[in-house]
């Protein structure tokens, strides 16, 4: 299986094994002139609020040459997903997926940590071995 | 000549024909872990107010293959670099090069002009055969 399929399923069945239901692979979302596709679209029943949570998720393996040019597509991507969703579907929640050995190491950089909280991204952590969710950071 | 130097060198001779001296090729900023690298830095004396003006500039061919791909990296770069700019160089101003066709057609759709005001990105559209700066946008 190609790498990417692989953390791709990763985060699927983590999300799965937490009781979400994926509805949207991917999700797409038409707003402003473009089109756009994010990864996955997930829904949970919240029992004690009658209500449903429903999630938007970005998930990048960061397993190119460079981790800065990957994470700046990854910023790109969730500030732009974010704009759509805010104007075609604002209770969804945005998350990027990341694997926990990146989280561990990059995303502990004093860079990483000032953009992450500027730009309020929410993040996923997963272990892709396991398939399991490790993390949410909102 | 490779096409992304061809795009490059209109920038660099569009600023120098407007009185910028270019002082950095790249212009790199070491900032909370990270070495990030913009394509530009440049300065011009601005004689009413005895000081200088400094700026950086990140340039875009958007020759690839897909538009919206390529705004995401771009958005992902200019939003980092200006974290770091923030902290490391407050006074220089940064800017997003932008070929006049790429501007006058995604740059006016609904999505990348809510982007563009919500980010605060600053332009500069430039033309690439002619080699010239058509306009700067705050």
């Amino acid at each position: 299986m190609p790498a990417r399929d692989l953390f791709h399923n990763a985060v699927r069945h983590g999300l799965e094994k937490e009781g979400w239901k994926i509805t949207d692979d991917p999700l797409s979302i038409s707003f402003g002139g473009v089109d756009l596709y994010v990864d996955l679209g997930a829904e949970r029943l919240i029992a004690a609020q009658r209500g449903e949570e429903k999630i938007a998720v970005e998930i990048k393996s960061f397993l190119g040459m460079s981790v800065i040019t990957e994470f700046h597509a990854a910023l790109g991507q969730f500030l732009s997903y974010r704009l759509a969703l805010t104007a075609r579907d604002p209770q969804r929640k945005l998350y990027l997926a990341v694997p926990d050995d990146t989280y561990n190491e990059f995303f502990q950089l004093e860079f990483t940590r000032l953009a992450v909280k500027d730009y309020q991204l929410k993040l996923i952590v997963y272990e892709a071995n396991t398939e399991v969710i490790v993390q949410w950071i909102e």
